[in-house]
């Protein structure tokens, strides 16, 4: 299944998707779920029903939110990505790892902002994961129960901000910058063994970052474990899993965003994100 | 005024303090304000009829929650004071900020936890700042216009997992360690300027930690508006402006926290926040 989340006559609402692209509404489904955090708290009851209603409204007429728009937390891995050539008995440690914050977050095909404050807006491409089955001292055999679906997440960073001091914080959190959508797709209906999943951004089509899954250094389970060590991982909660090289600031020469550029992320198996740059307002 | 965050029954509560010592509870003047954090919202309408209404509890009775339990958002700073012989003409460029979640707070009295997984569970005493009005984009000589109210905040920190990466993210966000409270006092009755609040940590009694507020290298305004310019400032977020030396891993020997131990903050015109230390369950 597919789930997003929208803006319902200005209200937030979510929904399922149906196949030949249209959503319906989730409330018809889930009266006492006034979000798709809190249908994932409940399990997902009753979702095969979905698939035979008669859609509300179609998927691209709709004003998309963030798949979660109101997670617990939102902890995001940065680089995680072996690169050709990389000696991979020899990973880091451990993973590096920093928060965003939910209101810095924007939906599939609303405008990434660039600040005033910079000229040095950049794109990350990275798979998301979100969390289901809530839990603390997740061992890593057990992790993958822990987790609903996948989607896929453009890590905006103002990377002057980042870098004005050795905690990422401030470039990691400029408000309309951290992309997710389109839609969350359940976890039975992906694979991350085997081959893993192909992951490319491109900026105004053409192609920047390409990798995949199977490339990540800390991978799902891993991750999950750890973060839970620290935190209680919640329903709805988003683990943004790193991404690889090939973004802007570590091109030559360096590129940066500029209003009018189109950022898409591809994953497989989930579809595209994509959002259009713009000027921040004022 | 003074207000807390309490249980009542099972379910958060906040009140008003008296001046004996008494709680009123805060649903007797504002009945469409389930927290403090909505009664900030809309501005502390009949803030003066808490003063003659009988109390409902003793504050030495109450069960005490993190002073706002469900921030939006919680901007720590890092070491943040000049010490003795520090050259004051060359600060910093930029304060050092990482965020941590809401779930890893606890309130005034309630036990630190120290984690199974770490020996190097640290203390760092802090004065937090409550915001009141929101706003982004704050300019620094407005900034003051925006803070509701001042706490007390006690950053523990689990220092090898701090250093895992170049990121502190997972230790500063353990759960049960960062100890906020006891109430809030509004921004009012605490004035910042001319020779600052003194701000002392002591464990078990010992001072480790001695400074004032007017030694900040960024000061309230300064924050205030660094932040707001990355992301909106609302009402009940809380920044927690920074610690200063003496902090148990920078000591000779190295001290951490153990099961059994007690660490008070104490800031002038605030009061005293004060947790025991145990161990994680199981």
């Amino acid at each position: 299944m597919r789930y997003v989340s929208f803006m319902d006559s200005g209200v937030s609402a979510w929904g399922a998707l149906t196949e030949d692209g249209g959503i319906v509404k989730g409330n018809r489904i889930c009266g006492t779920c006034p979000d798709l955090r809190s249908y994932i708290e409940v399990g997902f009851p009753d979702s095969h029903l979905f698939l035979d209603m008669k859609p509300d409204l179609a998927m691209e007429d709709a004003v998309l939110e963030p798949v979660i728009p109101n997670p617990s937390k939102i902890v995001m891995a940065a680089l995680n990505y072996f690169e050709e050539g990389d000696d991979r008995s020899n990973p880091p440690a451990y993973p590096v790892l920093f928060l965003r914050l939910p209101s810095s977050q924007i939906g599939h095909r609303a405008p990434l902002v660039k600040p005033r404050v910079s000229e040095k807006l950049d794109f990350e491409g990275e798979l998301a994961v979100i969390i289901g089955k809530p839990g603390r001292h997740i061992a890593r055999g057990d992790a993958m129960a822990h987790v609903a679906g996948y989607s896929i997440y453009n890590d905006g960073s103002v990377r002057d901000w980042q870098k004005h001091s050795h905690q990422f914080t401030p470039g990691k959190n400029f408000q309309g910058t951290g992309a997710f959508g389109p839609c969350m797709v359940t976890a039975d209906e992906i694979s991350l063994s085997g081959g893993g999943l192909s992951l490319v951004t491109r900026v105004n089509g053409v192609e920047k970052q390409r990798t995949d899954t199977s490339r990540m250094i800390f991978d799902v389970p891993y991750l999950v474990s750890y973060i839970s060590t620290f935190t209680v991982l919640n329903a709805g909660d988003v683990i943004v899993t790193g991404t690889c090289k090939g973004f802007g600031s570590t091109r030559t020469p360096q590129e940066f965003l500029s209003a009018g550029d189109v950022v898409d992320v591809e994953i497989e198996g989930i579809g595209v994100l994509s959002n259009p740059v713009e000027d921040e307002a004022g």
